[in-house]
C-alpha cells in the first residue's frame, strides 16, 4: 500500500530563510519594518492579555539556547534563539533562531518560521518604535556603535521610523564598519564611517549600542553621554553582558520591556534591585510618561522579549496569507479517525 | 542577482511524518520500540548530567500547549507538545509533537522531527522499560484499559520488551477497543476484547490505564486492584488529570520520572506533597529497589520527561544518518561573513 497524503491539516506552512528574503524584498525592507513596529505597538497596548513569563535559557560556558513563549489567549508562539558570542570566529552566526505560531484552541501549530531574519528585523522595529517615543524631537543623527549583523537593521528602522537621516558608525574592527556603510549604501542615508566613539556621537540625538562581547564592557563611559539624548542599548541582553557605566543608568529613565526579565539580562542588572524603570507598554498606553525635557537622557534597556516575536509572526502570518513564500510541511500526524495512529503507521507499511 | 543557496551549515535535517513511517518501517517497529527502550535507559542511568526542569505548560480552558528542553551539556533539544481531550470530537489529534535536537556549542539546530508519532513509541518503550524493571517475573498478560492512540504502541511495547503474550482491551467506546484489536491482528500477540474493566484485568499482572478525559476520573477502583501486579497510569498526565482512586495509590510502591513535576501532573497529585516516591533513575542504576516482594503493587506514575523525548530524538538522529529518511530545511540563515546578514539579505534582492 502507498503512503497515504497528509490531509490540510498536517501541513504546517514553513517560511524558510529564501522565503523570508523573498517576502522581505517583496514588502519593501522599510515598509516591513515599519509594519513590523505596528504589530508591535498593538501587541504592547494590549501587554496585560499576554501570558507573560521570562524566556526559559540553558546556559554554558559558550553561550545560551533559549525558548521564549507567551500567547494573548487565542494564539501562542514561541521563539528558540542562541546566543554564541564566539560563533562568528567560526563563521557562524552569534545569533540563529525559529519560531512557532500555534492555536492554543486545539494546540496546532499554523506557522514555522526561521527567525534569524525576523530577529534582526523584529528587534531593529521595537528599537525605533521606542525611540518614537522617546528620542528628542527631530531627531535626524544616530551614533551606531556596533556594526555587525544587527546594525544595518537598526539605521535602516530608525530611518523608516524616526525620521533619522544620517547614521554615524563606529566599530573597534574596522572592516565591520566598512561593511556596514558598504551595505547602507543607496538607501537613502548619509552614512558616515568614525574613527572613534566619541566621534560616532558627535551630532547624534539617539546613541544606539549593540556589541557582542559576552563580559561585563564598558562601551560607553559616563562622561561621553551628552543631555538630552536617547541611548538605544541592544548588545546588553543576557547575565554577565552588559555594555553601559553604571553612571549612565544613574543619569538616565530607563525604559524596559518586562521588568522581570531585563532585571537578570539587561544593563539594569547592575543596578539594586529596586532600581526604578517605566514598563514600554505603559508609555504607548499613556499610564506613563516618555519624555518629558529636552535636557532628560532616555534609555531603553532592550532585551529582545517574546510578544516582540509573536507580533512578527503574526505579521509574517498575516502577510504570506495569499503568496508563494511559504511551503507546506508535513510534521503532524493526522490520522482520518484520531484515535487511530497506530493504524495510520500500519497503512503506509511499504509494499 | 539569483537567490544564493544556502551552504550545508545553515540546513537542518528534518524528519517528516511520512519520514518517520518510513524510518519505523524500516527499521521494524518492535526493533525500534527496544532501541528507543535502550537509549531512554541510557540517560536515565546518566540523569545527573541533564539540564531538568519541568515543563513549560500554558493552559487554557481547552487544554494546554507545553515546551520540555533538557541539555546533558552536549546537546540540547526540547519537545513542543500540545494535549486536547476535545480535540478527537472535531477529527483532531488529542496529542500532536515536534522536536528539536541542537548542538550546545553553538547553539546551532542540528535536527527537526515529527514527534507525534515518535511520542507514542517513546512512552511505549518507557512504559515497558519500567515494566522490565517492576512487573512480577514472568508476566504475560496485560490488561489494556483505554484504547485510543496509544494502546497498540504500549501493547507492542509490552511484547518487545517485557515478553507480553496476551493483550486485553477494555474501552467505554467499543469501537474504540474493535479499532485497537483489528490494529493488533498479525502482530505476534493474543487479542482478547472485553466488556468490561473488571474482565479485562483477569489473569493480567500488568494494568496500563490511558485515557483522556481532563477530569479527576476513577479508571481503577481500589477493590479492583489486586496484589502482586504492575500498574502503568499513562494517562494521569496534567494538573486535573487523574486515573486511580487515591486508596490504590496507598496500597501501592510508586515510581516516578521526576519528582517535582509528576507531584504537579501525575496520579499523585491526589496525594500530601511529602507521599512517598521512587525516583525510576535510582531503580535502573541500582541505587533504589524495585520490585521486592510477590504481593507487592508496583505503580508507574507516568506523565512523561523530557529526557525521554531527547534520547528518542538521540535515537533518530543515529538511526537517519545515511537513509533518505529525512530531508535538508534551511531554517537557519547562514551568510558567508555571519556578521553580514544584511548583506546576505541585499544579495537575494530579485533581479
Amino acid at each position: 500500500m502507498s503512503i497515504p497524503t497528509p490531509s490540510d491539516k498536517a501541513y504546517v506552512p514553513f517560511v524558510s530563510v529564501e522565503n523570508m528574503m523573498k517576502l522581505i524584498h517583496h514588502i519593501g525592507i522599510e515598509e516591513m519594518l515599519t509594519g513590523l513596529a505596528e504589530y508591535i505597538e498593538q501587541d504592547f497596548k494590549r501587554w496585560e492579555l499576554f501570558d507573560k513569563t521570562p524566556r526559559i535559557a540553558s546556559h554554558s560556558e559558550e553561550g545560551v539556547i533559549e525558548l521564549m513563549p507567551t500567547s494573548d489567549g487565542e494564539v501562542y508562539g514561541f521563539k528558540y534563539v542562541n546566543g554564541h558570542p564566539k560563533n562568528t570566529k567560526e563563521g557562524l552566526q552569534t545569533v540563529t533562531a525559529f519560531g512557532l505560531l500555534a492555536n492554543v484552541g486545539n494546540g496546532y501549530p499554523v506557522l514555522l518560521s526561521e527567525m534569524t531574519m525576523l530577529t534582526a528585523l523584529r528587534t531593529a522595529a521595537t528599537s525605533a518604535l521606542v525611540a518614537k517615543y522617546l528620542a528628542p524631537k527631530g531627531a535626524d543623527t544616530m551614533a551606531m556603535i556596533g556594526n555587525g549583523a544587527q546594525s544595518e537593521f537598526q539605521s535602516l528602522a530608525m530611518k523608516a521610523i524616526v525620521g533619522i537621516k544620517t547614521v554615524r558608525l563606529w566599530d573597534i574592527d574596522k572592516a565591520a564598519t566598512q561593511k556596514a556603510a558598504r551595505n547602507l549604501q543607496g538607501m537613502g542615508l548619509e552614512v558616515v564611517e568614525c574613527a572613534s566613539a566619541e566621534e560616532s556621537m558627535e551630532g547624534a540625538q539617539i546613541i544606539t549600542t549593540c556589541t557582542a562581547d559576552k563580559q561585563y564592557a564598558t562601551i560607553l563611559t559616563d562622561n561621553m553621554v551628552g543631555a538630552g539624548v536617547h541611548i538605544n542599548a541592544i548588545g546588553g541582553d543576557c547575565p554577565g553582558k552588559t555594555e553601559l557605566a553604571p553612571a549612565i543608568l544613574e543619569r538616565s529613565d530607563v525604559f524596559v520591556e518586562f521588568p522581570p526579565q531585563t532585571r537578570v539580562e539587561g544593563e539594569i542588572q547592575q543596578m539594586p534591585e529596586d532600581f526604578a524603570v517605566t514598563e514600554l507598554w505603559q508609555v504607548m498606553t499613556g499610564a506613563a510618561k516618555g519624555r518629558t525635557s529636552d535636557s532628560q537622557i532616555t534609555l531603553f534597556d532592550s532585551v529582545g522579549f517574546a510578544t516582540e516575536d509573536f507580533s512578527a509572526l503574526r505579521y509574517v502570518r498575516d502577510r504570506i496569507a495569499g503568496t508563494e513564500f511559504h511551503q507546506p510541511l508535513d510534521m503532524l500526524a493526522d490520522p482520518d479517525d484520531p484515535r487511530d495512529l497506530f493504524g495510520m503507521l500500519r497503512r503506509a507499511t511499504p509494499a
